[in-house]
C-alpha cells in the first residue's frame, strides 16, 4: 500500500485461546506486557521483494518488538514466569513458534518497558549504528535527523558523552526544546520552519545519523565534511512515498568529501547485545542517559 | 562552466622560457614526454568550493597528469635525467614548484607511457578503490561502469585474477567487444542500446565500481545484493550537468540491502604505491594484465 496508514486499515478482533503450548511442541505462549509501534513497521505494509522482514498478512495481527511475561514453555530455553523481550503479536497472549531475537530479561531493576526502548532494538539500533558505523571522536560534528525519536535521542546523547557537538532536527518546539533541554544537544531545529537547511547545516557535518531521507539528506550531503560518515538506519520521509520517491541531487559530494555512507539493520549486530548492557546499564542507573517515550 | 567543454575553451599559446632553474629555488624543469587527458579534469573546469583539487585558471596552461624528464633542478631528491610521472602542465617545458605527489620512475622495462595508466593514478585508483574499499571476495559479482576506461579495465582484470565474476558497461560495441575478448570480463553490455538497465543487472551485484552515476547507479542499487560495496571513484555522466543532476531515486536499497557506499579519491591512497607497483611488474611482465588507452 501507498500514501499513509488509515484506521479503516485495521480491525481489533476478539477470539479465544487455549492458555498452553500445545503438547510435544517448543511453542512459547507469552502474556504480552508492552508493544512497541516502530517505524520500520511502515515498511512491512508493503510486498518488497528481497526484504529483510515478512510483510505483514492481511487478516493476521501485526507483529513487531515488545516485552511479554512466558505463561507456558515448550521449549527448553524459556520456562514459566521468564520475563522476554523481541518479536511477539499485537494480541494479548501470543503463541510464539520461533525465538529468533527474542531475549531473556535479566536486569529488572529498571522499568521493563525500557526493554522497546533504551535497552531494547531501539538502544541497539543506536548503539550499533552510532558506535560501530560512524568511527566517532571526540571533537566531531553530529547531526541526527529524527532526533527526539526512540534511536535519536540516544545516538545524540552517546555523541555528548563522547564530547562531539551535536545537532538535531525534529517536527515541533516542543521536540526541539526537549532535545536541548533534557537530552543535552548543542543546537536542535524545527525542519518544518526552517527555509534553508542547507545554510542551517552549513556548520558542516563529519557524522550524520540517516533516519529520515528526501530533502534532509540532500542537505546534509552539501554540508559533509571530508571523510564524514552517514549511517542510513532508515528514510522516514520516504515511508508513505515508496512509489514515486524523491530525488537526490547531490551524491557528487561523496566524491568530493570522501564520505562514507552506510545502511544497516539492528538485526545484523544484536551479537552486541551483552556488551551494549554492560555499557547502558550504569548509565540509566546514574542518570546519565534518559529516554522519553514521543507520542 | 556547464555543459560539454568546446574546441574554443581553449588556446594553443606559444611563448619562449630558459631552459634552466632560476638560482637558489627549488624548482624543477620537465621536458614533458607524455600528458594524460583525465576525467576528473573535467571536475577542475568548474569552481567548486572545497573542492580537493584547485580550478583551472582561464589563460593559463591546463595540468594534469604526465611523464616527464628532469633537464634541471634545484631539489634535492631529483636531479637531471630523472624521470617522473605526476602533475604537469600542459605544455612542452614545465617548471614545477611543488613535489607533492610527484613519483620518481625506477621501471623503464615498460614503456614510459605506462605511467600515465596502469603504472601512475588510473591505476592507482583501480587498486585502492577495488582492494582498500571493496574487500572483494573469489566468486563475488561485480560490476564495473565506464569498464573500457583506464580505471574500469583494471578493476575488471583485478577481479577477475581473484575469481569474482565480472560484468561491464561502456558506450558502444568495441569497447564492449575489447571487455569481453580482451580483458576477460565474462559479460559486458553497451548501456546506449539497453532500454531497461535494471532487467540487464537483475543476476545481482556483489561489488559495484561506480564511474558514471545517475541513471546507472539507480538501476544498480536495485540490485544490489545483501552487503554489497559500492566504491564511487567518478559520476561522469553528471560532469556535463552539474547544475542540474540527475535524481537518484533508490537509496532506500541501501537500508534493505545494508550496502555500504563509499567515495575516494586516489590521493587519500599513494602511500601504497610502492605494495601496487610490487603487484603490478610482475603481472604486466608476464602479460596476465593488459592495458589498452581508448580514444
Amino acid at each position: 500500500m501507498s500514501g499513509f496508514p488509515r484506521n479503516s486499515d485495521m480491525n481489533v478482533i476478539t477470539s479465544s485461546i487455549k492458555l498452553k503450548v500445545p503438547e510435544e511442541t517448543p511453542g512459547i505462549l507469552f502474556k504480552n506486557l508492552y508493544l512497541s509501534c516502530d517505524p520500520a513497521m511502515r515498511g512491512r505494509m508493503l510486498i518488497l521483494e528481497g526484504s529483510y522482514a515478512e510483510s505483514f498478512k492481511p487478516g493476521s495481527p501485526l507483529n513487531g518488538y515488545g516485552v511479554a511475561r512466558v505463561l507456558d514453555s515448550g521449549h527448553p530455553d524459556f520456562k514459566k514466569g521468564d520475563l522476554v523481550w523481541g518479536i511477539t503479536g499485537w494480541e494479548e497472549y501470543s503463541l510464539i513458534t520461533s525465538t529468533r531475537g527474542l531475549f531473556k530479561i535479566e536486569h529488572t531493576d529498571v522499568p521493563l518497558s525500557y526493554y522497546t526502548g533504551i535497552l531494547g532494538m531501539p538502544g541497539m539500533t543506536a548503539y550499533c549504528g552510532f558506535y560501530e558505523l560512524c568511527s566517532p571522536k571526540k571533537g566531531e560534528y553530529v547531526f541526527v535527523s529524527a532526533a527526539s525519536g526512540a534511536v535519536g535521542q540516544l545516538v545524540g546523547q552517546f555523541a555528548k558523552l563522547l564530547g562531539c557537538y551535536v545537532v538535531g532536527s525534529a517536527g515541533s518546539q516542543e521536540k526541539v526544546d526537549l532535545l536541548k533541554n533534557k537530552f543535552g544537544f548543542d543546537e536542535a531545529f524545527n525542519y518544518k520552519e526552517e527555509p534553508d537547511l542547507v545554510a542551517t547545516l552549513k556548520e558542516g557535518i563529519d557524522i550524520y545519523f540517516e533516519y529520515v531521507g528526501g530533502k534532509m539528506l540532500d542537505a546534509v550531503l552539501l554540508n559533509m565534511r571530508l571523510h564524514g560518515r552517514i549511517a542510513v538506519c532508515g528514510m522516514i520521509s520516504q515511508h508513505n512515498k515508496f512509489d514515486n520517491p524523491d530525488g537526490i541531487y547531490n551524491l557528487i559530494n561523496i566524491i568530493l568529501k570522501r564520505v562514507r555512507i552506510e545502511g544497516f539493520l539492528v538485526l545484523d549486530f544484536y551479537h552486541l547485545y551483552p556488551k551494549y548492557l554492560e555499557m547502558i546499564l550504569p548509565k540509566i542507573r546514574e542518570g546519565k542517559i534518559v529516554h522519553v517515550w514521543m507520542t
